[in-house]
């Protein structure tokens, strides 16, 4: 029997990786997405091949939730703010996007009666001071962006259908996901702001800020992989790297992979590059090791994959500047 | 120069009690209730004195909470839905009355430039899977309530309000609070049973769920001397008492108070009262023994304390049933 998987930020950089596997396993998808920062073309393969049926929706609205959610087996649930520095300026985006969006995952799973959701939930839930590498069960968790309230109450959500309406739940605590089709994130933005000036790089913070990237092909495989071996009714992990790498680093590899070798990187200053960010975060892995599965790229590695792969999306002439 | 203190549920149950205290040392009172389960009379003393001011609205409402909001040097935001066991049939109350109401509550302090705020949290946070006693740097917690993922939720936009904002915060998660003036919770409901028909009394569960209980004065007192001797941005403390009862203990316990002896006491079964009940919790408090406050009432010590106190309040003729 056709599994129906709901994907909501199907169209997206995390869900159209995500949607390529689940279409060449034999899912049907059904694809919830606003199209705000999701494209199309991503997915257009998939809708043209009847893989894959879009609804156009909006997740903050119920109603529009509740149709895409008829007869559904399995949510996968990714749609979010993507923009953590928002939160800075405006302060419901992440609450109505994020907390209110996911309430209104699992109760329209609980009206519809789906059994199993997986949750993109994220690294920043653990806050700032915990120890790195930082295992599942550290605690207490205190985020310092609003983005990280919002995915530590979707957590919250989720685990309260479980032990309250008996759903079965994958809460997947990601990296710094990046890859192909990014549509956001520091490699992103460095690579633009060269496209617009490939004299300068701005860098915001001191450019020491330290974290883990995993490439978005690991994270969409070791999804897959976690739900076919962990089938307890809750099921927790940590998706990302062994490693880490600087933001100076990164900009060091997106000046060199561009040829805007002139290009002066320029820090704004301070230990952060916004208020709510953590300066150095590393999950730890071992769990996500122990159910058999490992990436293919390790930090470095995935952030030269991708800036290769997104100067060529974003068309940055890098003749222009060698 | 006299603090202006905002009490949230100040009219209710732990908050009238806080709200003595604050009074007593000359604080000025504004209490914010819609008296939906809070009674006048618990606050009419220090209304009349002049010494509070109650602002009868509801905290859903952020127009409301900007009013109160005005002038305050430090919130002690009690108000949410006190009746866990609703999330199991309504499955907003606990996301509007505690998830986006306290999010009005840190916006509004925001945008008032108020500086500290005071959170009633729970030990539903830590979920069902925690080891006893709980210490706060447990981890991961899954609320299996939705009361539970509300107060969680609440914690992680206080944080974040803390991280990004730059506010100061206490968390407190509080064990079972019991004592004179509650309004719900299960010697409360013991005795209104037995009110009703004093040959029986009808218990949720086996009887043989296990949990801590802190008398309401201990507890406010708890709060003021942890806000006196911790300074940290962001301070996380349980509060709770150094033992456990069984609820079986409790319905003992009750029907020995009451004089109702000759009642039948009858378990509906189960090893947990309702569906995201936790069957065990006792919170670690060493850390809340560290700053050198101590409980007056262990468990058994404050349930027959309060049970004297609710049966005097609740009306119940002891005489008639002995």
């Amino acid at each position: 029997m056709t599994m129906r998987a709901l994907v909501t930020g199907g169209a997206g950089f995390i869900g159209s990786h995500l949607i390529d596997r689940l279409v060449a396993r034999g899912d049907h998808v059904v694809v919830l997405d606003n199209l705000s920062s999701g494209h199309l073309s991503f997915i257009q393969e998939h809708l043209d091949n009847g893989n894959a049926t879009l609804v156009q929706a909006d997740i903050t609205q119920f109603d529009e939730v509740m149709v895409a959610m008829k007869g559904i087996d399995c949510v996968y649930h990714l749609a979010a703010n993507p923009d953590i520095r928002l939160g800075t300026r405006i302060t419901d985006t992440d609450l109505k996007q994020g907390t209110l969006a996911t309430y209104n995952i699992v109760e329209a799973m609980r009206l519809n009666n789906v059994g199993t959701i997986a949750f993109a939930s994220s690294s920043v839930v653990y806050g700032e001071d915990a120890p790195l590498p930082t295992p599942e069960s550290h605690g207490p968790c205190m985020p310092i962006s609003l983005y990280g309230a919002s995915k530590q109450a979707g957590e919250g959500l989720i685990s309260s259908w479980v032990g309250t309406f008996g759903i079965k739940a994958y809460i997947f605590r990601f990296a710094n996901i990046i890859g192909t089709r990014g549509t956001h994130g520091v490699i992103f933005d460095f690579i633009h702001k060269l496209k617009k000036d490939p004299s300068r790089l701005e860098v915001l913070g001191n450019g020491l800020q330290e974290k883990s990237y995993m490439e978005v092909g690991d994270c969409a495989d070791a999804i897959l992989h976690v739900m076919s071996c962990s089938n307890d009714s809750l099921n927790l992990y940590n998706l990302g790297s062994h490693d880490t790498a600087s933001v100076r680093r990164i900009a060091e590899i997106v000046v060199e992979t561009t040829g805007c070798h002139d290009a002066n990187i320029e820090y704004t200053g301070g230990d952060r590059g916004w208020a709510g960010d953590i300066p150095r975060a590393m999950l730890g892995i071992e769990k996500m090791l122990s159910t058999g599965f490992d990436v293919r790229y390790n930090s470095e590695e995935a952030i030269r994959h991708t800036a290769l792969a997104l100067i060529e999306e974003i068309g940055l002439n890098t003749e222009m500047n060698s």
